[in-house]
């Protein structure tokens, strides 16, 4: 049954990574979108892969199966996603300095959120795993804080239509990150509210969503603002 | 004992990070540093909650206790910490793949010496230990060859004012660093003669110096340089 | 017999790393290079020093060796020596964001090779074994579709004196990693045709080119184009 639900996540993202690529545009300054957003794709690919395999699947002594794949999946694949979104934000004009703090600041607590939400889901000690889990929220409230506060300032001086595209991004993301750790807290990680099986596909939909729909979405709302907008890239260069 | 070193460490470098970000100037070319010096504290934080809830806190067959937290904490805030002196001395002049290539060794040299301080930690043989203990001075002398040599040269390029931040910062935390293998020589991990109490206690009075006070410290030196030097960053923006 | 052979790999290797960085030109738009060539022997000495005192080197059921520290070393060494064809294709003239995206994929494909080629070495079962050394192949043709594609097609818009330095580098490297999986596939990880001995004495002489060699071919090829070339960076400094 998982096994199902594994072997579709390895397909789905794994087509997904070469389909992202091979239509997506190559050209300045879409180019280097195109190949993160087909990046994660394959991690996510190797990580259900491995899911299938049963490589990294930890059988707790309460019975809770965790993935430990899905963890070093999100590992990389969120800070790639968060990356995208500082590019964005900053498009082609900050300092590589000014730009690499934000990608520091905000992948810091990302890569924080995921590794305490790991632990929290090890934990069986049940004040540890509400004191992680509490811990991986502060953390996901400090990326959506950069995301929603300084972030969204930079994008709004860019102009209107680059700022659009960004709050548009940012929305999504949001929205289905939120969904996460809900799944997480009513999954067999926290309060066992519903089966392995169906936070296994709740997972994988998100997935998708996260990471193939938004691929797309993301670079659509992109391509719409920089049609509109002058090309300040391209003068600079 | 320990536990509470652990909160204490715990409490005050959650404390520091925000106070960090909240009083610290978000403006260019200030915004990134406070981004990079809020970061190190949260990470410190994690890692003191993991040693107070035992998560990763080794007991080896001789008694000594190693603290994996601790070098995961460092293996990720040290780099930090570099990348912000880097940031300094290159001080927004630097071509990226310039910058990149010395953030690229010195991280390569302070990563490994923080991993094969971690291995001696761990060697019960003596030959082992001591060889992986020299391997890791060995690195830490790279990294401090690196601060006072090449990249002292970059910042005393850029002028009086930015190489007196560069040299006050950079002089600190040598020091400060050059503190850590000594208590660790001198501790469980090494030779034995202070107890793992002192040793802990030792550890944290060097995490508050080394990431709290210096990102005050860092902070104020290179705001009073820069309103001594012309704002070469603003001009070529 | 394995013991002397890491005892030269770790000789080799930081005496390597010293004079790679001793005898390098450190002025700019050689030094960056010159660093990262030297890091990467330097971090290659230290799993050598791992493996010579038996750390990582784990004994599967069929007695097959797996040495963990090969797959350390290499998941950092092989990310920096693309970075270093990166950084020549684009050299110096590429945005950050732009040059960023090709780094993120070229090494995002790259370390899901090494750790599949971990994987794969682990794998006692024959099916999964085959299906991870695939995947792992199919991540090295992303890689070296990236060299020979688009990152060619870049180095050839920089003009023919830099493309000739890029291509020359390029296929050293590609011809020698290429050996890489075939020496895997017939040692004890694979095929079992060959020794465990034989294995490690090939993987040194491969290491040595890659590392070694290859840090002072790239480097001549890099100034010999260079010095025909106009000096761009310099003008845009």
């Amino acid at each position: 049954m998982d096994q199902t639900a594994f072997m579709i996540g390895f397909s789905v993202m794994a087509i997904a990574s070469l389909i992202i690529y091979a239509t997506g545009d190559k050209k300045y300054p879409f180019g280097h979108h195109t190949l993160v957003h087909a990046s994660v794709p394959f991690i996510a690919a190797t990580a259900y892969l491995a899911m299938a395999f049963g490589l990294g699947n930890l059988t707790l002594d309460n019975g809770t199966v965790v993935y430990l794949a899905r963890y070093a999946d999100w590992s990389v694949t969120t800070p790639l996603l968060l990356a995208g979104l500082v590019m964005l934000a900053f498009h082609e004009q900050g300092k590589p300095g000014e730009m690499g703090g934000y990608l520091t600041a905000i992948i810091v607590l990302d890569v924080m959120m995921i590794i305490t939400g790991l632990v929290s889901s090890l934990a069986e000690n049940a004040v540890a795993k509400w004191v992680w889990y509490l811990w991986s929220c502060a953390a996901f409230l400090g990326v959506v804080y950069l995301l929603w506060g300084p972030l969204r300032a930079i994008a709004a001086s860019r102009g209107s239509a680059l700022a659009g595209a960004y709050n548009r991004n940012v929305a999504l993301l949001t929205l289905v990150w939120f969904i996460y750790p809900v799944v997480f807290l009513v999954g067999p990680e926290g309060l066992r509210i519903i089966t392995d099986a169906t936070s296994v596909k709740a997972f994988l939909i998100l997935d998708i969503i996260a990471k193939v729909f938004y691929a797309f979405y993301a670079a659509a709302n992109m391509k719409k603002a920089l049609s509109h907008a002058t090309p300040v890239g391209a003068v600079r260069r």
